[in-house]
């Protein structure tokens, strides 16, 4: 190692983030923090109460169920606590309820019904648009042995997304089971478990790959555009035949997908009860009014985690976006969920059956500002402070506009009137306040439609002109300011 | 290390988490959720925009301004990444934004105004009330010279203490500087760095200990009850003294305090200088309205935090409450801020004058929890789920009373009828829908009032009686459920 490896930073050179971990300014936050408060709305109205954990969890205590476990930590941030057991910053909001659950025992009462929003991390490779933090909105029903719970998680995910302003097109949630992929794997004879990890893994690409790459990835393997070569599942020519058509029996109606499935899935006891739970979903969703369009039953769905049991789900925008490239592309899983019947049997060795929802709130958000529907925020009007000696009547000003309801802030830079200025237009402010001591003389005070002033100024040719003018400025008594800004603001609507 | 130590745990041992990190239930989240909406809306209002940057931040990125550095990791849960950099969580929301505006340099535009909410950590030992994982709510405006930025700090605080209920005599903000200190520091003779520190922190527990205990520790020491004994800064009698007329000059205006500060701080550059801060400040508080009881200059405040140069300022909750333990006592401290100049400059070189205010949103909200503040939340109707085979008249009739706007849910576990209304009490259930053959064939559901029913079902003695008066209960067309259901609520309200 050399010298320069062991020099601490220094100065500008200190003044970086990890990577995976991006800041957030104004609109992103806006639109994040909406969206967990009408998610959680809805979440609350189906029946939900709260429940949050703690960013640490032991480490032992949320398990492995990440599927990128290749890397140092098996996905996660572990550190060692001071007495030396291992803790880890959760991965997700499920694993710290099973946690919860199984220590809380009998006296949690059942079912058990919570909702959860908060940040998780995960140690992955970070790159565009993949974030080692991120929030997440969950509801799950603990103690659900009935599939209607599943169809439930559904129907409240759709209703969900429809309440952040998804419309019918726009977004689809997509259902599957394990038990009926575990039939498939059994009618081609994967017993080995890395052949059906390979298998789950090739149909899990079906989305990017299409039908023929995961032919090839089910076969021997695929080589990709890199020249980068994935080792196949090694099944024969007919076995991949029969897992293609079962990953491609979706139809237009839940009933259709349902009538190709029955034959694909062949005669295996899970295969059976795999189409048994999609039926029972499939009333459910019925009974409980999901249309057709929000929810489609799709045999291609795989979800990563491990400790899905059973009907797994996966919500997906729709809408293509056109990115800073130009180009036009989708944005893909914004949530999903599953049955996990045996994550709380970890702890206590009894079978509890569960099943949960989530959406990715930080992948949402950022959606919804590439598809620039995140709203715009109204700026605080600006008090301009002239008297840098003292700055009590700037001060008291904003405050009184702020007794009247306004969004209003006396400006605390050390600059002189243009910085003031430009610094009321930077924060998009609907209008400045002036208070000389002219008009403090008099009585008044001078006030500048930002909006107004800048399309008239437009047909202004000379400096000297624009002096005379001033334009979208006004001078009223100071007992007329605040209807004179709400009149401002109002036009400006 | 015996076997046993090496033996991972298993089963029900594994459902533990770790000290310091609870687990919080609706009521919690609620306050929570509700502080936070309240006291960002405060800081919008006063025209800060939202910023909010991640949990890790580069260890050397945040420095070392924790009081509590005598622990591994200096206080700060750290962690290496994958090349080698130690990051760390952060541990208040000051540090990383000073890394955020080193980093945007002057593409960034100042004064900067940001307002923030969300969890810190600290590795520091846990115990009761105190916590390893809290959630503050931040202000700061950067590049803001005048020490009127550091009065709208302080009167934005008390507002958005007053917007979250607190009233007149129930809390206080309470407003010092690190120069007035510094000259009598200067005053004393203190010139060496931890004599200095002894003084503040002999101060910093004036609350805790009053008068004579803090003149111990100023002296040659103090012993504890449980008789530890912790060395004292070593001042003499005289010494002693002055330090302590200076902590104790606190009168009943903001006014009078100055006048005897002016006396008690002597003719030091520092002392004048922080006299001049505090006047500035008290001037620029009557301008924006602060009244004398909301913010008091109080000389013995000391922030932990080592970061701050100038004005520091504690925002306590006066109100006693009485514990489960039956004993009253206060909850003290529940945030507080200061100017921080050299915190950018630490990045940069150049200085940037700042100055914020956080507020312990956990803290705050546990206190609320204890005050029985938190307000009561209703209860979902439950439809009772009575045919086991087919959920979908249970689930249809949930999902029309949430169309109707109602909070609602149909029962999703697996048991019978009594503990599904015990369910349904449980969940403070304001009524509960049932629907039989019998009423599908008539096209009723039948609707029991929980709350009239348990009143109405005291005067009733035997089982008998139970059966045939059904009390609370009521069948009606389907087509009036909803109004029925909207009546009982309105009348529980």
């Amino acid at each position: 190692m050399s010298d320069k490896d062991t020099q601490p930073l220094s100065g500008k050179d200190l003044a970086r983030k990890p990577r995976g971990f991006p800041d957030k300014r104004e609109t992103l936050v806006h639109a994040q923090a909406g969206l967990v408060e009408t998610i959680t709305g809805v979440y609350r109205q189906w029946g939900f109460e709260a429940l949050e954990t703690s960013a640490f969890e032991y480490a032992d205590a949320l398990g492995k169920f990440l599927p990128d476990d290749d890397r140092p930590n098996a996905g996660v941030f572990a550190i060692q606590d001071d007495d030396d057991q291992w803790m880890a910053l959760r991965y997700d909001l499920t694993a710290p309820l099973a946690r919860f659950v199984a220590e809380a025992g009998q006296t949690l009462g059942r079912p058990f019904r919570r909702y959860a929003a908060g940040p998780v991390w995960r140690n992955e490779k970070p790159g565009p648009g993949r974030f080692r933090e991120f929030w997440q909105c969950d509801a799950d029903t603990i103690g659900a042995p009935g599939f209607h719970a599943d169809a439930e998680m559904i129907a409240m995910g759709a209703d969900a997304l429809r309440a952040v302003g998804m419309e019918t097109g726009e977004f689809v949630i997509r259902v599957n089971t394990r038990r009926l992929l575990n039939g498939v794997l059994d009618g081609v004879g994967a017993t080995a478990s890395d052949t059906r990890l390979a298998i789950l893994r090739a149909l899990d690409k079906m989305d990017r790959l299409g039908s023929s790459g995961v032919a090839d990835l089910l076969g021997k393997g695929r080589m990709d555009e890199s020249g980068d070569f994935t080792k196949g599942a090694g099944l024969g020519a007919a076995e991949v035949k029969a897992v293609l058509a079962f990953a491609e029996a979706g139809a237009k109606t839940r009933a259709e997908t349902l009538a190709n499935l029955s034959k694909a899935t062949g005669s295996t006891d899970e295969g059976k009860a795999g189409l048994a739970e999609l039926e029972a979903i499939a009333l459910a969703l019925d009974a409980l009014g999901a249309p057709e369009g929000d929810v489609v039953i799709d045999p291609s769905v795989v979800r990563g985690l491990e400790y899905y049991t059973g009907p797994v789900y996966e919500a997906e925008l729709l809408r293509e976006v056109v990115g800073e490239d130009g180009k036009a592309y989708r944005i893909g899983s914004i949530g999903g969920g599953g049955r996990y019947d045996d994550l709380v049997a970890r702890f206590t060795g009894e079978t509890v059956p569960a099943t949960g929802f989530s959406i990715g709130i930080s992948r949402l958000a950022a959606a919804l500002a590439i598809m620039g529907e995140t709203g715009t925020l109204d700026g605080p009007v600006v008090v301009l402070n002239l008297d840098r000696g003292d700055p009590s009547v700037a001060l008291s000003i904003a405050a009184e506009l702020r007794r009247a309801g306004l969004r209003a802030e006396a400006y605390m830079g050390g600059s002189g009137m243009r910085p003031q200025m430009k610094y009321a237009d930077r924060r998009g402010a609907p209008a400045v306040v002036m208070v000389g001591e002219d008009e403090l003389a008099k009585g008044t005070v001078t006030i500048k439609d930002l909006v107004a002033g800048a399309e008239k100024a437009k047909a202004i040719k000379s400096n000297e002109e624009y002096r005379e003018a001033r334009p979208g400025q006004v001078e009223v008594a100071r007992a007329d300011m605040v209807a004179t800004l709400r009149g401002i603001i109002a036009a400006q609507g």
